[in-house]
């Protein structure tokens, strides 16, 4: 089912306009490659529009945002919106700076995102303003059990409903939502939150599936959470005890190039959650 | 022949600036390490000036262009020129956005490059202002074989003898002219376009060949290219079936590591185009 | 005995504020996950104060220094000296730019760092007013070998008394100093020098490693150089002879993440210096 998804993204390669952080973009833009989509980087806004307009998906990330790249994510947004492309939005530490917890208000309402992506301590902070968060990690208050599985994806309905787009939380389980449905997937391995980026990653792999598949767009997302996941169950069994989080960062991207849609299909584990 | 001029790069460590974007710079750093050369980065007015006196190439890339950093590349261009420096273009992009295509024009105006690198559209876009490109990549009417390799030959040397420099053009084959002999290159594996910014990279080694040959300009940008093809042959020679294009990443840049005299000049594969 | 000061990074997994270079941003954060230690990355005015607030260790970097940047360094730094965080500065490329040589002194005055790691060029740079480096590498006048260890770790303890701070030339052999005592250290490889920024993961493991033990900052910054120097020489044992600096690279970085408290015990080689 979810391997088609994936399928698409490799016959359309469709190309995606990142406005993103310096730490991890070259892993999104080769985890990009290793999909099947395209990546292309401007974060000026001196010719974002321009870029942007060429693309069919915008990926706005907000790790080391400025007030300059915030202007150029207002700009190549509303310019994508216009012209109906796939937009999704990681608010990277939101919690740990007012600057990008406003930013992140401001692309909501001002851009509509189709998709939002992030921990839950994030996406608590984009639905009520609450405490700060402890760095860009989720909070210990924070964590996702199969305990607190119903009750997160409650949540996560109601923020979608909120927000008015797919939300999607990562965590030991991940949840995503269009407001109706909630998809709870099981896919991943607790050590990718060693490897810088891996949230960063997933929100470009899913601007792909979703620029790909704009009539499934829920189901898309999902699909891009599980294909995350997999990938990190895959990358994990290639490890040698010599092996750390290096390795295991090319590891993981290396699996979604080698990913095709049998294997997707075979080892997305998902579930949907019903009120 | 060619493995000479690595030599030379190994024995002279030529200092190499670059003003470069952001997605691909750790692995131009690195892989000007690997070709024997060294390194420096500055891309703000304040101090590239000084910082380009000490190098002796400089290596000007357009990706994530801003205001910024083409005075930059302007300040450090003019200062390298003046000093007999080697500097390279590389128009990463040019066709997706003017501020890129007039920055670009600009720099070939006002700094004389010796030597510009891209791909058959953005070359294209240079030498007449026309259609957009799809993203960063050649478009489909870009495509090099056998059949058209003649006439891009022809074009490729037209256009080093209008921009007054050494033209490069990568792709299937790669073409490179200083308006007289135009050599034509075999070595690459197309699976190198998976990886973000192998172009990029190969505008960096190029800067050191010629920083450390600047006798021989043409052989040693010939050279350049030749060495970054037969590292991505020499990289998927040892790829694994669950490898991918991060690894892939990896291994070219130690091909250039572990890339002698010999294992060059046997491996380029070059012929001389002559009209 | 310094095992220790690993194990208490990894129990106490510090929030290490990164204001640092785009080269070698990604191998800053991945060695801190690889520590036990979790990085945060922000670099503009608009919110550092904010960002360093929630954290306990600041990493100042000067490479691809910019007057925006510098502004940030300022502002957090202040923060952080205020709060009694860690503060650790490493002076890339001071010797090669007056812009970063006043910068470095500006901070050093303003900010007071715990600590300032740097090659033995970029360590005489802010000891004396004295002649450029050659480029973010060491000149041959600073070659460091066992005939001129006694006189280097005299002079590096003299400027750990002149700056009042803990001082770290990292080369051949390490010295770190307090002004009082100063450790020689002979962990390391020479082929780390073709990685780039394995300097910069250095000052931020030392970060780490200073903020996860504050009561002993000297042996905890000696540690930190002993846990990278060790890391080089394990990686160096798992090289294959096809690989090279990007794989070197890769493995230095999981040799700290599979290190643990005995493996550094038993591996670190250092020895005091006694005037």
């Amino acid at each position: 089912m979810f391997g088609n998804y994936l399928t698409h993204v490799r016959s359309h390669a469709p190309l995606i306009h990142n406005i993103t952080n310096y730490v991890t973009i070259n892993d999104v833009a080769n985890i990009l490659l290793a999909c099947g989509s395209r990546p292309i980087m401007s974060d000026d806004p001196v010719d974002v529009e321009e870029i942007t307009a060429v693309c069919s998906g915008l990926n706005l990330n907000l790790g080391m945002l400025s007030p300059r790249k915030l202007e150029s994510m207002l700009l190549a947004g509303k310019k994508a919106r216009q012209l109906g492309h796939t937009i999704v939005l990681d608010p990277v530490g939101v919690g740990a700076s007012t600057f990008r917890q406003n930013a992140a208000h401001q692309i909501i309402r001002e851009v509509q995102p189709d998709a939002v992506r992030g921990n839950l301590s994030e996406i608590r902070m984009l639905a009520q303003k609450c405490k700060g968060t402890n760095g860009v990690d989720a909070d210990n208050a924070d964590i996702i059990d199969e305990n607190n599985a119903d009750k997160i994806a409650h949540f996560v309905t109601q923020t979608a409903n909120r927000l008015n787009c797919i939300v999607t939380v990562t965590g030991t389980i991940d949840f995503v939502s269009d407001g109706t449905g909630c998809f709870l997937i099981h896919n991943g391995k607790p050590e990718m939150s060693k490897v810088t980026g891996t949230g960063c990653q997933l929100s470009a792999l899913m601007t792909a599936f979703l620029a790909a598949n704009p009539d499934q767009k829920l189901k898309a997302a999902a699909a891009a959470v599980c294909a995350m996941g997999l990938a990190g169950e895959i990358a994990w069994d290639h490890m040698a005890p010599s092996d750390g989080n290096a390795t295991y960062r090319n590891r993981i991207i290396d699996a979604v190039y080698t990913m095709n849609e049998a294997i997707l299909d075979q080892g997305a584990r998902f579930e949907m959650y019903r009120q």
